[in-house]
């Protein structure tokens, strides 16, 4: 149950074009109040997005003018770029004041996305110590972590204090905390040793002690946890919250569920990107330089994938002379080894991702040279015919064709086991999945094609 | 806030294999009273995980062994194909019995999984006409719609009562949901009017009336939305509960944050898949005539695409006299074309699927064709020194490097342009990152590269 109040604004599906066309007009009309007057019906996730449509001077425009309390909230939504830019032209005094309308956990991601001796001006003009403090801690933590994620907003209540007391912490400790999603119990060390029910506490005598009425069972992660071992937790207890710990068992802060969501969300995007051959973090609005930073380095590599196969053609020259067709399906070879890679490595790192493969590596690469074999068999036989029928010849087509079976198994194999190996290795296995895959079965596809195809040749 | 209390159970990040085995022990030695026990202090989530690892016949020993308020919950977890097997091996009644036990949502979840017949028989065994009534009702949404996700436990109140008999009510309707998020205030109609703030339920005089003291602001779904935008919305906006109605304003159900999380996974996972070439829903565990049914008609799909590049290359044939060497670089020509091909389309892809990708068709193939002449000119010039050197021919060096320019502008806007199409279109345009556009690309690739290879030498 949510005890304090939502946003009164109404929220959307989509931003139309003629609001952006409108807030733009007045904009560049200098009209103060109609532009206010308008974007107050706005939920700020809304305003966020008509921010990103307007150019970048409108933006500071609109911050500057909104009340820091919804600012702080659009500030959080936007997108890092365009957030970026914004906060440049805002003063340290400034943005000191929107992260200070912020719960920790936000205030800390917009301040650590600051040049350093920013967020020390910035940090410098937080009035609240507290504040101050709780969000120099949060910095120290690894962004990919629980205490990267975690806020240290929350309720919280001594085990030796009366019911009468403790509703009346709570009451002003949830001023703060924009949802309860449950009462953490303390000792007098500040160790987390239970949790409390509402419902308990409101049946409970005014006078009776907190240690009398908790649940001393509560679930918990350490702040050093792995952000993406949070999320998997959180989603498969179904918790909607969870504190966070450190090594003495002192409650520090506490995670929700939106935070994970985000999570969730980067994670799919990143191995997504990744499997496509681009690196991390860029969108389809990003500048052309950005995009082929993120682009390049992999076409690099498929060009060098290519040269390499043009050199293996090369050195199999002797037998343009009588087998001329064999060089003809060298690119449905590299593209059925690539195929086949990127299908067992995708098969391998989601269920690595999800944390569900199980069983030793031999017998996975023995089920997927199984599934490969299966595979293979039946492309060839289809090949097999049409080589015949196109070429008149039958052991270019059976040279043509065996070879295909055993790329596709090979291929097969190294799909599954480069994943499984740079997982053993603690490298993200979802680097395997995209160019890197596809363009080492190229080579070794089109190495072992002319390697079998002599060989049944009797070249 | 919950009121309901969570689990007992503590949870934990890794179920060991030697769990596993002691339960499998114990069930061989059909310890009944042991394996009660050791089960108990594990939360369901971890039960389920613990059965999909034991073989089929122990998990069915195991969910009629344990009391089925927690087996209705492991069956909730458990993996698709598993859960259908066991559900076999229950009776309609016993399934009943479990559907029972959980919210309408998961209730609905498990049995549109089973067949028609028996999912008539286990309906007509549930004894709560109540519950029947509902879950009859659930089973006609889609599942990928709102309706589909819902789930008919909430709280609500309607306008006419005291604060008293609004108290009351709630508390008898709260002990059938897991987790108050929100209550929800309707007219006599049942329309939804609004919802409540507890803190103002808390201050208000008993003898006060619900109209007086309600916020007429609620933000709703209708029953028909379709579920990944529901999942945007909420994620959006930061909800973790949203209310559903349906054409006359009444109030149907509720969606919360947790089905969402499962949405946004299932969804960023097909695509992944799709862009691998894998039909969706399969894993690594799944059989091999399940995986090969996933995989091959992409394999297929590929096989046809170096099919129709052999046969393109056949009809260049009379180059191969003079230049064979550019026969040796087409699977680069291939490669890069499917590697621009993939990129692009899984940034428009994404940024679809994000709801960012503003501004026209014609401005984003532009922008695409500036990034890919300026990735093609650098590859392109690299290119261009390695077949110099190799050939010592500066006009093949030259041929091969402008048509990989071209190639890869021509991929990039491919591209870019079919998942917008199929987009507006309304077909999924996660099946465009795949092999489908790779193979297009290889033979568009293939023929670019031959028609201007031709041009440059003048042949």
């Amino acid at each position: 149950m949510i005890l304090e109040e939502e946003n009164k604004e109404h929220i959307t599906f989509k931003i139309s074009d003629e609001l952006v066309e409108q807030v733009r007009i007045l904009i560049e009309e200098d009209n103060k109040s109609e532009v206010l007057e308008l974007l107050s019906t706005y939920h700020y996730a809304d305003v966020a997005e008509i921010l990103e449509e307007i150019n970048f001077e409108m933006a500071v425009y609109v911050i500057k003018l909104l009340d820091s309390d919804k600012t702080s909230d659009i500030l959080s939504e936007l997108d890092e770029d365009i957030r970026e830019k914004i906060l440049e032209n805002l003063s340290a005094r400034e943005i000191a004041k929107e992260v200070t309308e912020l719960d920790t956990d936000d205030a800390v991601d917009i301040i650590s996305e600051l040049p350093e001796d920013r967020q020390k001006k910035v940090i410098d003009k937080i009035k609240d110590e507290d504040l101050k403090a709780d969000i120099q801690e949060l910095l120290t933590y690894d962004e990919n972590s629980a205490g990267g994620l975690m806020a240290k907003e929350l309720v919280k209540v001594n085990e030796n204090w009366t019911v009468t007391e403790c509703v009346r912490e709570m009451r002003s400790q949830a001023a703060n905390v924009t949802r309860v999603h449950s009462i953490y119990v303390v000792d007098n060390e500040g160790r987390l040793i239970g949790r409390l029910s509402l419902k308990d506490l409101l049946i409970a005598p005014d006078r009776e002690k907190i240690s009398n009425v908790y649940i001393p069972r509560v679930d918990s992660v350490h702040v050093s946890e792995d952000a993406e071992d949070v999320a998997r937790l959180m989603q498969k207890y179904d918790l909607e919250a969870i504190p966070v710990i450190d090594d003495d068992k002192i409650l520090q802060g506490r995670i929700t569920i939106d935070d994970i969501v985000d999570v969730i969300k980067e994670e799919a995007e990143k191995d997504y990107q990744l499997a496509a051959g681009i690196t991390h973090d860029v969108e389809a609005d990003d500048g052309i330089l950005e995009l082929t930073r993120a682009r390049l380095p992999w076409l690099f590599l498929g060009l060098m994938g290519g040269i390499g196969a043009a050199l293996i053609m090369g050195d199999f020259e002797a037998m343009l002379q009588n087998h001329a067709v064999l060089f003809f399906f060298t690119p449905l070879i590299a593209a059925m080894a690539g195929n086949v890679g990127v299908q067992s490595s995708a098969i391998i790192v989601q269920g690595l991702a999800n944390d569900d493969v199980k069983g030793s590596i031999n017998n996975r690469l023995f089920k997927e040279m199984l599934l490969a074999a299966l595979n293979g068999l039946i492309l060839a036989m289809f090949l097999l015919l049409f080589v015949w029928f196109w070429e008149k010849n039958v052991y270019t087509a059976l040279a043509i064709s065996i070879s295909l079976i055993v790329v596709i198994i090979v291929a097969g194999i190294i799909g599954t086991f480069v994943p499984l190996f740079l997982d053993k290795r603690g490298i993200d296995p979802a680097i395997a999945t995209g160019p890197f895959i596809t363009t080492s079965n190229d080579i070794f596809g089109i190495l072992i094609y002319f390697w079998i195809a002599k060989l049944v040749l009797q070249i």
